[in-house]
Formats: C-alpha cells, structure tokens, sequence
C-alpha cells in the first residue's frame, strides 16, 4: 500500500492529523525533496513521526522510485510530499505508476501555494493560468510565460507566478562523469524575478510593442513562506520589489488584475506602504 | 486572539496536527457551515477535539460575527472554515474586520477543492478562471458563466466549476415575517449542473452560434466528496453526466482542455469507460 501524504507549507506539525496516523503506522517512509522544501528539517519531522525518514531527491524519483512501488507490494509505505500530492507533475505520475502495477494507494491532500496564495487576498476564483518562471542564465532567456501573464490580464485575471528551483543540479563539469557532483541549491527570490520580468518589459519596448501587459510601476505582489509564521507578504511596484528582500525561500510573485474588488483591494492595501 | 482553521475537505481527522493544537487551547470554537460542508458531523469534530463547537450559520457570519471578534478581544477563538480560510469572501471579509479592530489573529492553512481537484489529474497550472454555477429557477437562468468557459477553452486550459451550495436559505413565505423558515439544504449535483449546461447549449444552438464552448459530447469530469474515503470520480460525456448519480454532495465539475498533454490523458483515463 502507497500512502502518498501532503505536508502543507510550514513546519512538521502542517501534516493532518489523519497523515500522521498513518505515517506512524508505515514501515517505510520517503520524503520527496526536489520540487519544494519545507521550512523545517528532516530532523523536527522524524522526531513528530516517531520514524526514520528516506530522502528522495530527484535520483531517487527518477531512478530508485521503483524500489519504492517493489516495497509497496507488500509493505505500508508512506510518500512524503510538500504541499498537496498533486501540485508536481512527477507526483502524478508516481500515482500512476502504482495504480498500473495494481498497488492500492490513498491520497492524503493539504495546502499548497496553489490555493494558500488566497493569503494575500486576492480572491482564487480570479487567478487565470499559473505560470513558472525560470533562472535564466548567459544564453538562455525563455519569456514564453510572458504570454500567458498577458493573456490573464486582458481577461481581468490575477497570474500566480511560481518560482524556479534547482535542487540537487548536477554540475556540468561532471555532467559526463560517472559520479555525479552537485550545485548548492537555489531558490528563486522575488527580487530576481522581478528583475527578470523588468529585462522582459524593456526588452517589448526596444521591439516598439505599445500595450505591454506590466511595466516597472505595475503593482505586483511578493510572497514568501506562506503558511509558516514567519510568512511575510508585500505589495509594491515592479522596479521596487527588484531591491526587496523578503528573506529566505519560498517566494511566489502574483500580478493583480488591473480591476481589484473592492475587498481584494482593502486586504492587499495592508502590505502595502503606499495607497494602491 | 483569533484562529481561523481550515478544514479541509473529508472528516475530523484532516484538520493539521496545528490546527487541532490549537483548537484545544482555545475557550470558544466555532464552526462555518453555510459556505461548504464536512462530511462528518459536528458531533465526530467534537469528539476529536474535546471541545464544544458551536455551529455558525448565515445569519451568524452576517449579523453575530461582531459577537465572536468581541470575545476574540480578549479569549483564545477559533473560527473554523471548511477547506481552506480563504475559500471564501465572507471569510477574508471577517480577517479583515479582525485586523482593523486589531484583534490579533492567525489563519491555518488547509487544502480546499481549488487544489484537491488536481486528484482528477489534470495539472492545476493548466486551470483558466474558476466559475460558480448557481441553480436555476423557472425565471432566473444567469448563464454569463459560459464566457469565461469559452474564454478558458480558446486559451487551452481546463475549468473547474463550482456548483452552487443552498444552506439556510429563508423560505419565499417566511422573507417578511419575524420568525424566518429555511428550506431543506441543497446542493447541486454534477447531473443537475449537466443539465442546466446542456440547456445553455440548446439555447446557443438555436442562436445559430457556430462556435461552441462545448456541447453534449464533450468530455466533462464529475467529483464527489474528494478527499473523503467515498470519493468518486467520473470522466463522461456531459449528456451522459446529465443521468450519472455521483451520490452525496459535495459535487464539483471540471471540463478539460482540448488538447490534454500525455500524463493529463492517461491519468483521467481510469475515470472513464470508453477510451478519451
């Protein structure tokens, strides 16, 4: 049996208390570490729980997640997920391939950025399509999600932009070698997506595009850490969140439809200095 | 101090091992009942919580809330909420009100059917604006839901569509007189939502409108009770979803983009009985 368990967004103590049941019932338990972290270590969770905890990271779910499914033939196993189970595509398939192999699965769900954004006030009901943006690097700049911002705003959509991670990225020196080395992690900040979303509306301006879908003024609003006390939410312009730094991950960056409610604009005014 | 605690979506035990913390210390304990439902009753959440909760209905959120930040003033209180705390407007509402009497508060976060509908297996990223079906009477069809369904459609993305929830609602007669009578609680379920859409298809036929969001042979997916044991999930085309009985409430409808990436397809393949 394959117990596949959302964590929420905090600490330890986010798990549901129908999750921990089970993980203290399980003989085995992994803990998925390569689409997100929680603000917590291994340590506080293995301590709540009572077991031993397996890390698996994006070897693991990508090579060793078989062994895994072998073990949930016959034994209790609990997957360990950040947020919900199904906020990563890799988790799904997961899913999938326990219920090809006909190993029984139960789905424990919790928050996850995707609906605790409601934090900020912004009502869930008026976000358009998610988009992801990406460390850019030298010679590598993907703005296609730029798209789909402008798609949402000429709807009168809000746009949740999740933030790159690279954890456990093998170096590309030893890319060819057989022992893998790897890079520190990184998570992206607010302050370096919006310098990225700034390159983008210069860039549509030296094209002599007119109607951009943000500019530098436009107010976007910075997340971080959402669920865990140390959560801190900000709203302020595009050119002011690039020198903003709301401290260590995760952080989520949303753009506000241009027509706020009357009450998504009282709750957002409180995170921010100037009148919106 | 107030605490807004979320819910989630299935019985007691999927409260967080937080939440339930901190309903244990707290003096009162109240529960929202009129925006969406438990599974459970109020008297399993008892039991689990050692506490006495006390039900808050329409009538308690629109007139006695103001009763409830008084006492938060000055008592530990918890405010419990179905889901997510921010599932709902009437809820931001109320942290708002907290906030400007400066009563401090904290808000537990939960999953709600905005991400737990990812168990259908279509990514949330891939979701456009979320729509609210309301129930139809012999005079009042509001079908301006439809635009955004088409809007979603034309920019490749999937719609959730929540179905619309009567709890407490003053009978006709009852509206001018003092001692108010409610109906019987109702909530729509995904065949009566499959009849009012296939009704809105009719209807655009007969425009002569060519281009349709969708008509009776589109692929829609019905939920039931998600995050629950009984949970139930169905993949049909929507006449057939119109004479498909889900079971009890809460129902909630998806329709799927066109084109489905590989993974979206395979995974909601075991909900259906024809090939998709």
């Amino acid at each position: 049996m394959l117990y596949v368990i959302g964590l929420g967004l905090g600490d330890a103590r986010d798990i549901t208390v129908k999750g921990l049941e089970i993980i203290k019932r399980c003989e085995l338990v992994y803990l998925e570490s390569y689409t997100s972290i929680l603000t917590c270590g291994k340590e506080e969770m293995e301590k709540l729980y009572g077991k031993e905890i397996t890390v698996a990271d994006r070897d693991f779910v990508e090579q060793e997640a078989d062994i895994m499914l072998n073990n949930a033939e016959t034994k209790e196993v609990a997957f360990l997920v950040v947020g919900d189970p199904f906020s990563a595509t890799t988790h799904t398939d997961l899913i999938l391939r326990a219920k090809e192999r006909g190993i029984k699965f139960q789905i424990i769900h919790n928050a996850s950025i995707m609906n605790a954004v409601g934090s900020c006030g912004l009502q869930l009901y008026h976000y358009g399509e998610t988009i992801s943006i990406p460390f850019w690097t030298d010679s590598w700049k993907p703005d296609s999600f730029y798209e789909k911002i402008y798609a949402n705003r000429q709807h009168g959509l809000h746009t949740l932009c999740l933030l790159d991670i690279k954890v456990k990225e093998p170096t590309l020196e030893s890319m060819t070698k057989k022992k893998k080395e790897y890079m520190p992690p990184k998570f992206m900040s607010v302050s370096e997506a919006a310098d990225q979303l700034l390159q983008i509306v210069e860039k549509k301006k030296s094209e002599g595009i007119q109607e951009i879908a943000f500019d530098e003024n436009s107010i976007f609003v910075g997340l971080a850490r959402i669920g865990h006390e140390s959560q801190k939410i900000i709203a302020c312009s595009l050119a002011e969140m690039k020198n903003f730094d709301l401290g260590p991950p995760l952080h989520s960056l949303v753009l506000p439809a241009n027509n706020l409610h009357e009450l998504e604009k009282d709750y957002l005014q409180q995170f921010s200095e100037k009148p919106l």
